[in-house]
């Protein structure tokens, strides 16, 4: 294999570095303001990079609003403990922690409204919730395999009833989500599996 | 008392229905595009009424949307059926209802979109939530009275416990909200009641 010419190279390096502020611009307005703060001019004044550029990467506003929203919510790395209490009680802790200081947790009701109109972002809202659920899915089919659920309980039941209650609290009734509820909230989890 | 002057009388009359011509527009922009889709200019266009007269009534966009927003969500007429599960049933009935049907699921997520940003809309939010809630709040409180919570369960816990689940369902999952989920939340909430 020969080494690239060093001119392309150079293009190539500084196309990417453009992506990057550009994404970066959008991550920050994203964060902001919800989807509702992001215009393609907005993401061009605070790049610095053109819109022609801009365009030239993501034929539209959307396709850049699913490019920088693919940076939100990465999971946590999944836990396990060996029991369905130990490895709830560890992702419970985190999505609390996660609620109350993460970024996303600002934005994501913005992607939720536009997913009522736009089935492009409706689509985006389905894999960042996928994304979200993953661990909590993880964890809730190894307990299923372990025998630890009730017999027809189905794992993505019982990782709604893990989550609902923290997404109520944080967007709905606006509680904090303190210590006491993250171990209520694990205790009714472990109260609901074989033990029912 | 004497009869008000005609001209006056008419005057007032006019008003009222200017203003009633406003809200209305803004009420169907609100349902068409959630909260982002109201703008003083759009409300003027579409209900004919010029943007002074607009500012005359209202001072700002968000004292006009919190005017048209107040129509949103009126709560059911709260069942008495003198059990728990008489009552949570007939309310999550309605509750699945007005989730698939109704206009306000989907201009709820664009005000807890800018609830995030904006103390007003956050005020705006409390004030729906909690309207929304009421019925569910009065059933968990009579079945405390009743006896029926287990000792030191609060109404606020039941309500969350019930609703929690239904808008995980409509806004998180998107997963259809059909009788056999309303049945298997109705049989959840009560199992969790006193006989826990």
């Amino acid at each position: 294999m020969s080494e690239p010419e060093p001119e392309l190279e150079t293009m190539d390096k500084r196309v990417q570095r453009s992506k990057q502020t550009v994404l970066a611009a959008t991550y920050k307005l994203l964060s902001e303001g919800g989807i509702g703060g992001v215009s393609v001019d907005g993401v061009s004044r605070l790049s610095g990079v053109s819109k022609t550029t801009i365009y030239r990467h993501w034929p539209s506003r959307t396709a850049l609003l699913l490019d920088a929203c693919s940076k939100l919510g990465t999971g946590p790395t999944i836990p396990d403990t060996g029991s369905l209490k130990g490895d709830v009680t560890m992702l419970a802790k985190h999505l609390a922690h996660e609620l109350q200081s993460a970024r996303w947790p600002a934005v994501l009701p913005s992607i939720i409204d536009a997913a009522e109109r736009d089935p492009d972002l409706a689509q985006l809202h389905a894999g960042l919730h996928a994304g979200l659920m993953a661990p909590f899915l993880e964890v809730a089919e190894r307990a299923r395999k372990r025998g630890e659920l009730a017999p027809g309980q189905k794992a993505s039941e019982i990782v709604a009833a893990i989550v609902a209650p923290f997404f109520y609290r944080r967007w709905f009734s606006r509680e904090p989500i303190d210590e006491e509820f993250v171990k209520s909230a694990v205790r009714d989890i472990v109260g609901r599996s074989k033990y029912k």
